[in-house]
């Protein structure tokens, strides 16, 4: 039934820093023709702190496209190839500062399936030790404290639009008071 | 602390059918300059229905950037000005042949919060009433029905990662089973 859509050629639309952008020519299922825009991203990773109070450590940063501040968990581009897992125990360091001695892999999201390639890789860091921030040349944020019990809430109530922050937190309390 | 990041000049890269693309130089907090990659995105709608069995219905389709089948509720792309909730009633009886009764708001999501304007707003359909798909040209799906407690646990294996998925199952579960 699902046979692949064939790739019939790829016109290079944009070649950035972030992303590349390409408009490809398809064969569909039923044999006509079709064109696809896609974005390729290299992919991100995601890291949910959370200390032994049960406070997850978000950070408070401003997103052009948004154009406005937004509630997010550390989260960073993983570099083509990098091993999901030290990217995030990287910004967990680079962010918040923090290092940790457990983490547990939450799993993955794709952010939106019809155009764009990310893929992002969630974790959950616990027995934190705090450093410095190490920030990028560019990078602006603050460090906010909210506890499980209120982030949880706030996801339920429609206050953290970022889709990697709310899975992670929804899962994470899955783990954490559910015991899945 | 979070002044905005004022835009100096836009440059225009792709005007696309589903994305337009810019790249934006501008201003930083600390007054140096940068450069924005920005897809631009009118936005789109999920809708998870539920029926009398607590059954969800997903679609089944295959996604270009991923070179593979995945596992979605239903979902459309917002046309510019578009009431969300209509936009989730004409896509629940696009792709699934169904109309409901019952439409909760479940919430908004960012998919990608770093270089992508997109929203998607995420409903329940409850009380639901059968008819025919009427699929696009260009969509092919299947319909797959799967008990809201084993679509759970999917999503806490790891074995669904549409972002917009996980998310609705995860508050749809709140509601209907926790009560939240």
């Amino acid at each position: 039934m699902h046979l692949k859509e064939k790739t019939i050629s790829v016109e290079k639309i944009y070649d950035g820093k972030i992303i590349n952008v390409t408009r490809e020519k398809i064969l569909l299922e039923n044999n006509s023709e079709a064109y696809r825009e896609v974005v390729h991203h290299s992919g991100g990773v995601c890291i949910l702190p959370i200390n032994s109070n049960n406070e997850i450590l978000f950070v408070k940063q401003y997103r052009y496209p948004f154009k406005d501040v937004l509630l997010e968990i550390p989260a960073g581009k993983r570099e083509e190839g990098e091993d999901p897992k030290n990217c995030g125990i990287r910004e967990l360091k680079e962010e918040v500062g923090a290092e940790a001695e457990s983490i547990t892999y939450l799993g993955k999201l794709y952010p939106t399936v019809a155009y764009d390639t990310e893929v992002i890789y969630m974790y959950m860091a616990q027995k934190l030790s705090f450093g410095e921030q190490k920030l990028d040349e560019d990078e602006f944020l603050d460090i906010v404290k909210i506890p499980l019990e209120k982030a949880y809430k706030m996801v339920l109530n429609d206050e953290i639009p970022d889709a990697k922050t709310q899975i992670a937190i929804l899962k994470a309390r899955e783990i954490l008071i559910n015991n899945v």
